[in-house]
């Protein structure tokens, strides 16, 4: 069917692609009527005509006809390309909107970018909104993880709707609410999949010193990854390691082995180690993440290294082999403190971007729907419960217990990888992180010196007032024989 | 002495800060007659007087005097702050510019600043070199380590000049060559920047290792340092940490210890960082560096954690302790693994910018001068004369023997440390990256598989040409019992 000005649609969407598709999809199973557009506009009979066939989704052959078949103030969502695309659209679509109307980025945009565009668009007396959806198409369909932030008057129209179509917790709870003024929702978005990077190298690194350290098969593995799915690691990309572990290849032997391991990446990761750089947070785990893909990508050259470096051989020596539940609990360790630090880059991102994030609400949104879902998820919106003043998320009660039970393991495993020759880069990294962040004291002091030393950088001191600096001239006290 | 049209100058200077008036004195001590101006002119008078007096140096009381008191083709070299600054210089000298005349700019400024400022400034028929300067004030005084980039045809108008100026290796290199073209010489100087972040780092976790680990005192700590530094870690960083240890406070103990543990930074480190994450080179030393000032500088947040978060108390278990000759070879191969990172990452920006890096030139600009100068880098010298087009430097046949006889020692001080709980994130993340570089087969496959699972992002296989994608149906496998 064709939109019209008679059977005005609630929202228009522009951009068929799976999640696009998806998202209408999910909007029209809650009663909502879409009218949809693509640039390619064949796309849009072959919607109607399949997947969307017997559904209240209305056609739309121009961008003028899809802003006429809105029902006012209009509320367009944009599922394309993020970058170049998105700003096009934005043009083409101006003409024909009015004051009042909202357009909606549901790509993943750099939060940068879509502060440029709320501004823009406001000051032009448009409304916009630049919202992250987590989940993947199938979340798309069935209730996506929704992040948005933008002009703060755009959340009235499109809160009932959006939560609508989200992932729910287990007790009802919508998995989608406002974050903050323009780019927030954004960003948040991009924390989530700086999470999932780190979240996927942990696991990754648990695999490979179960498959090297311990030789285990994969039926082994699989049955660990069941069983840890049970516990406090619960959690969506646990039960689909768990799932791949199963999967044969033609040949009856496990496929995931038969799969390069040479990791791609998008960007946002990256981003949001950048992101971290710039705001001086030590979001180190993810960083980490984000480099160990990055040295996947070497394939060849790691290939012909392995020819010519030397070390041990990958396997664990029997006397100090950690067992696999040694190994849940570094995963779990190193996990809470990817959080932690991903928790503290936003409290600063928070503060530098004025966005009043609820950190509470963060954990809410992700605890279902999108791919980082866990049990782990609730017990963070607890502990800013608790205290909505955290200053970390490792001194809250109940994670400090964990790491206080998991930290003998912890040890202990990255120690045998360290000895074993395995690499192991984010759980190292957490575990430094972590003996780091509990250290009232640490060497930065002579960092100090050496640049007061040959830069004249001047230095504070431990005994007294901060904001007082102090310079030696450190050479000159060995030539007046002082040392 | 007013500079006049009488007596033109061989090249002009702008800002008399303390690296600008060194680099005059330094100009002036080698027979060329420099032209000075500062935006704030008192400070003319006051280098005249002061020590400048009795030199060639002449006066130039506003921009245009400066320019019609330089021999043609005029150079001026900039020593003001790195951004806003340069660009307004620029802007207010080029009326009193002829076509030819050539504008340098000596500060830290960003390479991609560089990249467009050369660009504008060819296309308006000027000449432009950006080019990092390292040394500090005493480099800048008595012979620098000078990296140049720019418009190639300015190179010959100041090669003399520059390398008459600069270090100079033991066998009378100078330490000044040609980088590239635009933003070659700044991105250089960024890299050398980033890799004294890392070698800074680096001896600080040695630093601490010793005192806090083997609970060494400072008498015994500077006679470490002043060991190693006749050994293969023989560098200005090792001098100066040995001059330290020995330097006391007025109560007779060691300054440093009296030196607050919250390191600085001013972004050269943390552009190092931002620029490998954009290129994807996993430079994760540097990067964990800046990342450990930073989590430095948070010390109020650590003093509280300290209280909270539990661990081993951070002194090595007897009959583990390594030595300090084990840390010893921990550090040697740790830097080994830091020089090589940041040589990947200028292997991918030549690429990547087209600026056709000569890495063997570039150790031997760094060989003197330069706060990393070491005799290291003479090796480095030496393994790109062997071969030019090294993949990598952890494959050349010298530090591949030295990473064989240090690995054993190296990895056993960092699994100590991780079970004394002493937080070494750069000697950690080193060797992580080398047991990854190492690795034929990291566990990215699971990362492709997961990728692939919830986001149909395909994957490649190990039995099948690069380039072909495939995708699976993981969880169907699961639905049709194959599990």
């Amino acid at each position: 069917m064709r939109v019209t000005t008679e059977n005005r649609a609630d929202i228009g969407l522009i951009g068929l692609a799976v999640m696009g598709q998806n998202l209408v999809l999910n909007m029209n199973d809650h009663g909502y009527t879409v009218a949809v557009y693509n640039r390619t506009v064949s796309k849009i009979d072959e919607f109607l005509n399949g997947p969307a066939r017997g559904t209240r989704v209305v056609a739309a052959r121009c961008l003028e006809e899809l802003a006429a078949g809105l029902k006012p103030p209009r509320k367009i969502m944009l599922m394309v390309k993020a970058g170049k695309a998105v700003d096009e659209f934005i043009e083409l679509l101006l003409p024909h909107l009015e004051r009042g109307d909202l357009i909606i980025d549901g790509g993943n945009s750099h939060f940068l970018d879509t502060l440029r565009r709320t501004e823009r668009l406001r000051d032009k007396g448009f409304l916009f909104i630049g919202t992250g959806i987590s989940g993947g198409e199938e979340g798309a369909r069935r209730g996506p993880s929704i992040m948005p932030g933008g002009t703060p008057e755009a959340w009235p129209l499109v809160k009932e709707l959006f939560q609508c179509i989200a992932a729910r917790t287990s007790e009802g709870a919508p998995c989608c609410d406002w974050v903050g003024e323009n780019g927030a929702g954004h960003y948040v978005k991009m924390i989530h999949n700086g999470i999932e990077y780190g979240d996927m190298q942990l696991i990754a690194e648990a695999y490979q010193l179960m498959r090297d350290g311990l030789e285990l098969n994969h039926a082994a593995m699989r049955r660990t990854f069941a069983a840890w799915n049970r516990g406090e690691l619960e959690s969506y990309l646990i039960e689909i390691t768990r799932d791949i572990m199963a999967v044969p290849d033609a040949d009856g032997r496990p496929l995931v082995e038969k799969v390069l391991d040479a990791a791609g990446q998008k960007g946002t990761g990256k981003w949001t180690g950048i992101n971290s750089l710039d705001l001086g947070i030590p979001v180190t785990l993810i960083t980490e993440a984000v480099y160990a893909r990055a040295l996947s990508a070497l394939k060849d050259e790691r290939v012909d290294a392995a020819k010519i470096l030397k070390g041990p051989k990958g396997t664990f020596k029997k006397d100090t082999q950690p067992t696999v539940e040694h190994i849940r609990k570094a995963l779990v360790a190193s996990k809470i403190v990817s959080y932690a630090q991903g928790f503290m880059l936003m409290r600063e991102a928070s503060r530098e971007y004025r966005w009043h994030l609820d950190f509470g609400n963060i954990a809410l949104m992700w605890r279902s729907g999108c791919i980082i879902r866990s049990v782990f998820l609730e017990r963070i919106k607890a502990a800013y419960d608790r205290n909505p003043n955290l200053a970390n998320l490792l001194l809250d009660d109940y994670f400090k217990d964990i790491l206080r039970t998991c930290q003998a393991s912890w040890r202990r495993v990255v120690a045998a990888a360290v000895q074993a020759g395995i690499p192991v880069p984010a759980f190292s990294a957490s575990l430094s992180f972590y003996d780091g962040y509990r250290s009232a004291r640490l060497p930065a002091n002579l960092i100090q010196a050496q640049r007061d030393y040959f830069g004249a950088h001047t230095y504070e001191r431990v005994d007294q007032p901060r904001g007082t600096f102090f310079h030696t001239q450190w050479s000159a006290h060995l030539r007046d024989g002082n040392a």
